[in-house]
């Protein structure tokens, strides 16, 4: 028999895959409960706050996995614009795995519970932010200013969420990758400027 | 009692607007029949194709309807980034007026229902390509050549998009000023080079 901490792990990361991929309102906890393996029931025991909570700690988690590897590549970037090209072929390689099912992994929650639910809606602006802010941050060890980082930082997130939108309606990730050329150009010519 | 057209077309907007609210999962057919005063069971005999070619007629046309906002946009804009920021403006408003319950009309269609319904998946991406081709060949009158004319259509649309998402999420239009601002000048740069 499973620890009791290795089953709410469990539970949490299928809801996450659920979650993202069907959405709120689509994924009822009984799926997420049978597809973890977990027993009928247990969901309370482990989340008191019912499919709320359990919406709230997986978009926390998804954004926070996402997060980490956008800081790894960060991390090992030759320079601004590889960092940038290199995370929308991250996430166009996600897509593309999953036959075009996985885009950002908590679009999907933000807009279909939008205002539904105040701590969902502000368990993915979190997300969000903290993409922005890791984006930003580095972008100013580059010598741009602090309101030039938070901007481009803010139209890389935008742009590459739009452009998976897209890329995901027409089966194609050359959105991304055309939206991420650019941007990337964008970024280049503000640090030599 | 109303005519045969007139129950259709009143069907049909209804379910534009619970389909770009709450996704293609959580709206029902009952819900639409009854929002929309049309009888019960009249859904098959306007939609034989049921809730799928709802959804799909419906999409178009909300597509449609934003299409031609944005073309009276074009069309009467002093300039491209005064173009591109009043399209920005006006989704703002939108969404600011709606207490931020109405970001695009098709994304939250676009996302929850993914890869269930190539039919739908198709009258998405029709969408944003009727979008984009319009800036496009606008951009292209300003002496812009097609290939980066079409880029840069992507790109407005593309951080558009994602800047509704993060607006959404975090009750506030800033991201979408923000990145239309960014945006309009990167036009105007192209415009002028």
């Amino acid at each position: 028999m499973a620890a009791r901490g290795e089953t709410r792990a469990r539970v949490l990361e299928t809801a996450g895959n659920l979650f993202s991929r069907q959405g709120f309102h689509a994924t009822g906890v009984n799926q997420v409960l049978a597809e973890s393996g977990a027993p009928k029931g247990s969901l309370y025991f482990h989340f008191p706050g019912g499919k709320e909570q359990l919406a709230v700690e997986a978009v926390a988690a998804e954004a926070g996995e996402l997060g980490q590897i956008l800081d790894t590549i960060l991390d090992t970037a030759a320079d601004p614009a590889s960092a940038i090209i290199a995370m929308a072929d991250l996430l166009a390689a996600r897509l593309e795995d999953s036959h075009f099912v996985d885009g950002c992994p908590i679009a999907t929650v933000a807009l279909d519970v939008g205002a539904d639910s105040d701590p969902i809606r502000t368990a993915c602006s979190a997300g969000y932010d903290q993409w922005v802010t890791s984006i930003a941050d580095y972008l100013t060890g580059f010598g741009i200013n602090t309101d030039t980082a938070s901007e481009l930082a803010l139209l890389s997130i935008s742009s590459i969420e739009g452009a998976l939108l897209l890329a995901k309606t027409q089966h194609s990730t050359a959105p991304l990758h055309r939206v991420a050329g650019r941007v990337a150009a964008l970024v280049t010519q503000e640090v030599s400027s």
